[in-house]
C-alpha cells in the first residue's frame, strides 16, 4: 500500500499552515511537484520555502512539467484532455518513486479541493487498475478567506448565501438571486463587464504575502484603479493570484 | 491602544489550528468566551483544552453568558436584538479587563468570517464612540473544508460554483440554476423536503473529532439515516454540530 496526501498550504502566507500539514510534510519520503508554466520562479520558491522549512532532509523532491493545454476549441474536452495526460504522468511518477508503504504528497496553494483539480486527478489513478493509494485530504486556508480576513469583512451578510465562482462565470452575468459573489481565476477583470452602478468591491492580490495589495470601494471607484495595479503588478512580478468579492451595498 | 484578535479554531480538529491562531493564543492577554446556552460542557472542554495547550499562562479567560435570542416573531429584529445586547456585553468586558497596550481575543469555530457574527459584533463596538480597536483577523478550517477533506470529494465539480447556504434558506427550495449546495446550521434535515429523486448527500457530524460521522449516498437511501443517527447521537451527547453537499448526480 502507498499513502498519497493532498496538502493544503495556504494562500501565500506561510503561517496559514494547519498544525496537520505541518505534521504531514514531516513525515513525508516524496513530493510530485507539477510545475505549472504559468508559475514563475517566485512561486516555486515560495513552494521550496514551506519544504525547506517543514519537510524531512530525506524528502524526495520530484519535479514534473505540466503537459501543455490547448485554449482554443471546445473547454470541456481540452480540460479533459488535460486532465488525463496529468494523471498518466502522475501515475508513472509513482509507480517509479513512490515505494511499498511510502508516503508521498501533493500540494494545493489555498484549498485542495476548492477549484483545484489534484482531487479528481487522484481519483482518476484510483480508478486505473492496480495501483492502490491511501488518499488523506489535508484542508488549507483559500485565499477568499484571507481576503476576507484583510479586509475584515465577513464572507456574508445576514441572511446571505456564500456564493464562490469563476471570471468566466461571472462573466455570463451577475448570478440571479444574489446580492454577493467571491471570484477566483478571474484574468480579465470580470467585474468592470458585469457590475451595477453601486456595487462594491473588496480586492486583493498576492493575499498574505509582503507583496500584497488590498483596494475597497465602489466599483465605479476604484474599478479602474484595480485594472492598472494588477497590470503594472503582472508586468513588475511576472504573475499574479487575486481574487475579490463583488456586492451590492 | 488595544489589540483585538478574532480567532478562527477549525471545526472540532486541533490540528487544524493554523500557525498563525498558534502565534496569536501564545501572545494573549485575555480572551472573552461568550458561552452559548447551545454549547455543552464538552465543547467548552475542547476549546478550554486548545488553550490550555496553546496560550500563555498568564492568559486572562473570562467567561460571558450569552444573552438570550428571541425565536418568536420577527427573525431580523430578534437578532438585531440580540446582536444589541452581545456588543454591550463585549465592550463592557473589554473596558474593564484590557489595558492599553494588551490584546484580547474571541475564538470562533470554523472559518471567522462565515456564518459568524463576531465580525459585526466588533465593528458595533468599533462604531461606538471611544472605544479604538486594533483588529486583526484569522482565518480558520471551516466545518465545510473537513466535510470535503474527510470525504475526500471536491467541494464542486468541473464548471461549477460554490454555493454555501444555511437550512433555513435552504427550506425555501433548492437554489434555481444551482446543481450543488453546501448546508449549514441546519438543525431540521431540509435535505429530506428539498431533494429530487437522484439527489445524492455527503454528510457529516462532529467533523475532525473521536466521534465523527460520515455518510455518503443517494437521500432516498441514506436520508432516514442521517436523521436517525443525528437524532441519537445529539441526545447521548447533548449537542450537535453537522454539515453537508447536496447535489444532483
Amino acid at each position: 500500500m502507498r499513502a498519497l496526501d493532498l496538502i493544503g498550504i495556504g494562500a501565500g502566507d506561510p503561517r496559514h499552515l494547519t498544525l496537520q500539514a505541518v505534521e504531514a510534510l514531516g513525515r513525508l519520503d516524496l513530493v510530485v511537484l507539477i510545475d505549472k508554466r504559468a508559475e514563475t520562479a517566485e512561486l516555486t520558491r515560495m513552494r521550496e520555502a514551506i519544504l525547506d522549512r517543514f519537510a524531512s532532509p530525506r524528502l524526495k523532491r520530484l519535479h514534473l512539467d505540466d503537459p501543455p493545454r490547448r485554449r482554443e476549441g471546445d473547454y470541456a474536452a481540452n480540460v479533459e484532455a488535460w486532465h488525463t495526460a496529468r494523471a498518466e504522468l502522475l501515475e508513472d511518477a509513482l509507480r517509479r518513486h513512490l515505494q511499498d508503504g511510502q508516503r508521498a504528497a501533493l500540494l494545493a496553494w489555498g484549498e485542495p479541493t476548492l477549484f483545484d483539480s489534484a482531487l479528481r486527478l487522484i481519483k482518476t489513478i484510483e480508478a486505473r487498475a492496480g495501483m492502490q493509494l491511501e488518499v488523506e485530504v489535508i484542508p488549507g486556508i483559500s485565499s477568499i478567506q484571507t481576503l476576507a480576513a484583510r479586509h475584515r469583512i465577513p464572507l456574508n451578510r445576514i441572511n446571505e448565501p456564500v456564493h464562490i465562482t469563476t471570471g468566466r462565470k461571472l462573466a455570463e452575468g451577475f448570478p440571479p438571486g444574489l446580492d454577493a459573489v467571491l471570484v477566483m481565476l478571474d484574468g480579465d477583470c470580470t467585474f468592470l463587464q458585469v457590475a451595477e452602478p453601486g456595487m462594491e468591491i473588496f480586492w486583493g492580490a498576492y493575499l498574505g504575502t509582503e507583496d500584497e495589495i488590498l483596494i475597497e470601494g465602489l466599483v465605479e471607484e476604484v474599478g479602474e484603479r484595480i485594472v492598472e495595479l494588477r497590470s503594472a503588478a503582472r508586468a513588475r512580478k511576472g504573475w499574479v493570484m487575486d481574487t475579490y468579492l463583488l456586492r451590492r451595498r
